[in-house]
């Protein structure tokens, strides 16, 4: 089926080339960037010279993908082109938008007779060849019109062995791609995702932590271990109950270099990870772990806090403890003598 | 080769059970249980009748593999066993031993010329079918002696994709078991392994706990949704960036039963991931996913904490508040007027 | 001077008695409850009939101090109210408002010459007798023209040591109020005020069930004390870096009863707390400790997690674990054995 | 009462400081450094030149503080004096010895005949002047012996108020000292008392941070307060629920300076905070919030984590994120935009 495809940034284009490439769907697509446009253009694609020709171009009822980094140019570019679309025409936003804009923009579009689904997209930059997994919020027809494009998309069925007990529940699960729900219910699941997603890494992260200070010489000598990280991830990608993905791609960094030396250290966050605690706050949902996982990338993307600040001015207050410059010696000294 | 086994758990029996389908080893099976003893032997092993006859069966240098709960009962075995070995026979520790036991157990033994190897074992019920993944602590001569027994039980290449950048390293390492370093370091790493394994599940513990509430009435009505986690947990199966073993599972029990009610929520803990968390602080490492995990555990042990009846004695003392016998419904309604 | 309250729960009652104790002011009461409002009357303040009533009876510019639970009674009350008053009349909301909602609220007011001033109130139901300690956002003028008011309920100097390095700053500080800046910075700082509450009483909390739970029979036996919670609290008030009056509560609570059975556990939590973490990840500020405080009072409330579930299902998948229905005692014994 | 102080750094000049000042008591001294000797000599104590001499002058039943390092030291002097010293004869550690040490010790000094009193003492470089709140384990006959020199030491009512309802229990705690329980208890008070201290200091450092950030250019401009932060410390100091007495230092140090630049934002620990955790996992009692304190300091001495990094190679893995050498800007955009 035809689809037309706003945001040709990494995402944008790999799951424009993954529709051509499954074959049997032809893209429309358009960019600020024109190199982009005439890339993807080279590739097969048809190229739209503004939003006004964008939108000439496609068929009634339109199908309109928009993968642009979440917040003011997605909002802004939605408002522009609902206002080029018909009423039965269908607005996606596959980007990371903040599913209560989801709900709130599809109530705006709704008034104009415009349809809104919202997809939540993982899969990184191996979607193109690996597939997309996707969590889709809508109408339920709009959701099914659109089915030949998710079904290109998706990973399908590969060789991941079928789980028991699923007899009668809806086969396209198993494909990769899932109708969650209502408008805004697709980027809440792929939100919690995210959120789930920085939990198991800070989990990996903090043991391969543990295992590489097991060698500092503050622990008592007869209990220090030197460990190979590289061989040790990889092991345990081998039968083990942690085997994952994530662990197969630290396996893989590792093999690189055990010492990582090329990372700085500074943990961006993308906004899922913050809704997500603030939805479990919102349910008084106890969240330790993802919440503590968030709090370790701000963390790291500052030298030192005011609040440890804060607690060398209390000790020097009640202790006259002057902190020194770097790690304080007593206190390794005080560990190893334990 | 020859092997005798003490312990014929679940996890011993199936190791005796997987290294006779694989072929080209003896066991000599003993437990105190006599019923355990003949079970195996029905299927092959030779049984022992007690220790000293086990011994007596099994050709020099031996190599004694104890499958017993960690503490009392594997100190008070291996005590009894050194008793009746020669000079260069082997004991192996495959549960779940306190890797700093390991160093003193293996420092007393080596007065006698007996040598020892811990063997963490990951994989669980699992383990018979799909092999089992083992870290290795112990001398490098010795552990190599064992290499046919370890090639055996661990999982093998399968089909899991090789991690590239690997060239030059161990090979076996790809066959899921890795001689981690001096004894000690197996149950070690077997031990981060283990608090890495509580994080993940807390993590997903929590993800699904926020999916499971999204529909409560605290929320504003237009905010709730009512997610179907069965098939959440299968679409991220497919494609996702947090497809694991763990999801699999977990994938597996909301397909049963997507309300669990047949668990009741107590959860137990091992030893491991308290091991994890003083290792951590002996290092001054931060691992507060790792802990957050441990405390999750520790708390659904109890009806309430002692803790929060502190709160609420405080409460009362400044607030006047009297706690209620249960949720606070004022709390719900101050959150859905947000 | 002249101060309208509207709202006679105890928190608004007794702050009308602290300004009739300290004289100088008169004060106009209005409650949905006419036997509160009687109440009061009897005590000296003038009673109004009805909204209309006791806007007419005020003296212009007006004074209107809202003293109602945070949210849409607040919200509802100062709607209609904001319609009886005149220009430059001023409505100071006294409860516990989301700051934002001051924000949003003085705009619509500014519209109509009204003045908004949020007020953070600390103290609880000690206020009447210490005095409340107050953190007040709004228009300097305005806050300036009601300062015998604030100047009346707060503390005062009292016997509290005189901070070093203060010379030159605003001297009303010491008297225990705070124009802290423009509309909602009160209520911003009270929040953050409540956020640290919570952790300070989590610390002691926890503190407290470690020295409780240190006879539990998982212990080794000499590393076993019985020990008087009521005496540790009471010395620590006396000399120690921990005394504090949130201290003082708790050595008052377990003097009158060791085991606080009177008290069930469920800890309620009242908006602040979840603003205070809502704010530091806007901010990407890191608060561990607040926002652990705040999850243990979900946790509280709740007989058993979903999450708790989903661990146990979880262990069952790899491990074949039958979660029991109360604490495993294999647990507790493993710990003994250490 | 006859007192012999071994180690007159600031804790031991000044307790035998404070016990000359209070008058009927005498004190012999010994400190590797004469200088150290001999300036409390000239303050009126007792001069030792080396231990024998030392033990020589004390009258019998001699009395015996241990002001040093907990570890090495510690054990080393305690090891060395008790050779000389005569059946009972008291040794008193009051330094933060690790409680299971104290009944290690306590048990070979048993042997001889030989009390061992542990005392923990809080009230940091203030004790001289406020006195020492005393946290006191050993048997009580013994514990009674020196009851005139813990009455000395500690602070006395002075003017905090009497707690309510503790009539009938012992008044001496209400002086500020408190005999716990037997040989190790005192250390695990004050171990415990050291652990919640950790936990007090982190919520009010978190709760400043946040105020100190409601400034920063990535929150919506409408929603940004410029904070006075020493203002604020002033005002919760009088009649709010957080006064204290860490909050007393707090305001203190910013009154001095609001940025505290003078501080690196390194912060020490000193073994009770990690014994604490310790201890809290032996007991399986949740304790988030003091480890989330402890953790917070163990980062605060990193420039990054090995964690952090596993996380950047992680992000770059599934998504080809390249971490930025410094805090991300799309990420303040991106809440700039919520």
């Amino acid at each position: 089926m035809q689809i037309g495809m706003i945001g040709l940034g990494r995402m944008g284009a790999n799951i424009v080339r993954r529709l051509m490439k499954k074959g049997g769907h032809h893209a429309f697509v358009y960019d600020i960037s024109e190199q982009a446009v005439a890339a993807l253009a080279a590739e097969g694609a048809t190229a739209a010279t503004d939003l006004e020709d964008f939108v000439r171009k496609l068929e009634k009822p339109r199908a309109v993908w928009i993968m642009l980094p979440a917040g003011a140019v997605t909002e802004s570019t939605i408002a522009t082109i609902a206002g080029l679309l018909d009423g039965d025409d269908v607005i996606i936003d596959g980007g990371n938008t903040f599913w209560q804009d989801d709900i709130r923009r599809a109530g705006t579009l709704r008034e104009k007779g415009i349809h809104y689904v919202d997809v939540g997209t993982s899969g990184g930059v191996w979607g193109f060849e690996r597939g997309y997994c996707m969590m889709i919020g809508g109408e339920r027809a709009v959701v099914d019109r659109l089915d030949p494009i998710f079904a290109a998309l998706a990973p399908g069925h590969g060789d991941i062995p079928k789980t028991p007990s699923r007899d009668g529940r809806d086969p396209r699960v198993e494909q990769g791609y899932l109708h969650t729900g209502p408008v805004g219910s697709g980027h809440f699941v792929k939100m919690v995702h995210n959120g789930i997603e920085y939990g198991l890494m800070q989990a990996y992260a903090e043991g391969f932590d543990i295992l590489r200070n097991a060698n500092v010489p503050a622990l008592p000598e007869q209990h220090r271990f030197k460990l190979d990280l590289a061989d040790i991830a990889e092991v345990w990608r081998r039968g083990s109950v942690i085997s994952s993905w994530l662990l197969d791609l630290t396996a893989s960094a590792l093999a690189r270099s055990e010492t990582l030396e090329a990372y700085s250290g500074f943990v961006a966050d993308s906004g899922e990870g913050r809704w997500t605690v603030n939805a479990a706050i919102d349910e008084a949902v106890p969240a330790e772990v993802l919440t503590a996982a968030l709090f370790a990338r701000f963390r790291s993307r500052q030298q030192h806090t005011f609040a440890e600040k804060i607690l060398s001015a209390m000790r020097e207050g009640f202790g006259g403890h002057k902190e020194p410059g770097e790690a304080d010696p007593s206190t390794k000294e005080r560990t190893a003598n334990r």
